[in-house]
């Protein structure tokens, strides 16, 4: 596609962009009226929403459309799934400038479209409209499958914490490419591109899961909204937190204890949950540590002391903080 | 609320705009978690999304903050009720500059609850984000009551074509502020705050509505997607369409034929439908044309003839296209 958004017009731009969406079995209308529709077959619908700006959420230089795309619809369909729900759909909200080269909002397409697939959901709608800085927003819907949601405030002593996915391979990347690097790959296509493990959400929800959130902003910041929430502590065992070789080598190059991607980096979108203290958990579930009668805070705790590292407990005020 | 949203804090934001949220039937699960829950009884939900930017789509010079609230709820909302849906709930996505007074997004809120509200609907969560520029990205759902969607698709010959709800009084009101005015108040009102027929888009799929749409972006531009949707020609009737006496007196004032308001002024969200020729339309139905054979462009004719004044078909190329 050659030529800028401007040139290609919006109209123009609207019909690319639809003809880039591939059919899905719960989008029973899609883009083209005033509204979809989508099967919501357990007669309740999940939905979450999220809003990206250039600059303050993604980088163009360092990050492709295409990429863009897949993390912003990946962070709102793993939060479908964090809640037990297997995602159904999704809306598009963009703003982009009329300068922009028309490639960029229909490689952003691909890549929503392709994180989709990978979630077994489909674009159901959007809107398009000029502005100054290109913005992202996502609403991403979900159906639960006549199981319960699993909230952030079902667990109790004595349930053990396990997570299911990657864990500071995004923060790690994120340093690499922060200090102008284009390596280690693994790590900075973490970055890029994560890799939600969106059949983890409903089958921890079938397991009995009695607490679920999604790792978007840090494995203690998170596990703290699920610790007040529920009004207990949690510990976590630093010894059952996998640090890749790989990663440790990053640590040494730049001078952070990698520990620290692990415990407070986000946007891996990671599924973690708490269960009943006999749950079997199937593979790729790690136990990382267990549900405790409530302290004062802090509420998560590693090794039974205070994480109190830098960027340990910034993240709590998070701009990506749910509504 | 004193201070800025940089001095309260995006945590502390949150909590502010959390707290301003009422309870409603549909959201069984609000804010707080990674995902809301909301009742689909019919086993689909009908949704739809809009992003607003500051400066293209409100000024806050001419509207306050609860006002760009009710408009960019009522916009969405208007959709779902065009499907023949009604309205449960609504996602909001915010961008706001550290700067802001704080007291701007919590009166937006207020707008956005209390709209939600007359259309029977309720807030179900959210994501507040820094930026530089005013951005609102609003999602809304709705839900069927198993009818069949009212798409726009379905228009044959020999259906009459009825409105309800409001044709030009916000561009009316937008002709009076543009020129520095603030009165006639009921016309400004009418820019400033639409007025959705919400409950006539559920009525009139149960009347047997072929094809429905919310008139947006001007009757003829929206009448123009029906016909091509529904491959017919519309035709209107000059006479059936209400001029009332104050919005000519406010043409003569600014030299503008008050009919091509009516014709292709968008945003008063009236809802427009066709209907099989001898369906008994309830009060505040007004018949205004007829549903033909297809003929080359134009697909809409006024009084059998192509309406060729400024503005009248500049609309099909809007920003607020649906993707």
């Amino acid at each position: 596609m050659k030529g800028t958004v401007g040139e290609l017009g919006e109209f123009g731009l609207i019909r690319e962009l639809t003809a880039r969406i591939s059919d899905a079995p719960a989008v029973r209308l899609g883009p083209g009226d005033d509204a979809a529709v989508v099967a919501a077959p357990d007669r309740r619908v999940v939905a979450t929403t999220d809003i990206l700006v250039e600059g303050r959420h993604f980088r163009r230089d360092w990050s492709t459309a295409y990429d863009v795309g897949r993390k912003a619809a990946a962070q709102n369909l793993a939060d479908v799934a964090a809640m037990g729900a297997s995602p159904t759909a999704l809306l598009l909200g963009l703003v982009v400038p009329a300068e922009l080269s028309a490639t960029w909002p229909l490689e952003l397409m691909d890549g929503i479209r392709d994180e989709c697939r990978a979630a077994g959901a489909g674009v159901a709608g959007g809107d398009v409209v000029r502005g100054a800085t290109i913005t992202v927003s996502i609403t991403a819907l979900g159906d639960l499958r006549h199981r319960e949601p699993v909230t952030r405030s079902g667990a109790r002593p004595g349930d053990v914490v396990a997570v299911n996915g990657w864990l500071g391979w995004s923060a790690a990347g994120y340093a690499v490419l922060a200090r102008g690097f284009r390596s280690p790959r693994a790590f900075v296509e973490a970055h890029r591109r994560p890799e939600p493990p969106y059949a983890a959400g409903p089958l921890a929800a079938e397991l009995g899961a009695t607490s679920m959130t999604d790792v978007s902003d840090g494995l203690l910041a998170d596990l703290g909204h699920i610790a007040r929430a529920s009004h207990v502590r949690i510990n976590l065992r630093s010894a059952a937190l996998d640090v890749p070789a790989q990663m440790s080598d990053i640590g040494n190059a730049v001078g952070v204890d990698p520990l620290e991607w692990v415990l407070t980096g986000g946007e891996d979108h990671a599924i973690v949950a708490t269960f009943p203290p006999h749950t079997k958990l199937p593979a790729r579930w790690r136990r990382i540590g267990e549900v405790l009668p409530p302290t004062a805070p802090p509420a998560v705790t590693v090794d039974d002391a205070l994480w109190d590292r830098a960027g340990g407990w910034d993240h709590f005020n998070t701009p990506e903080e749910a509504l």
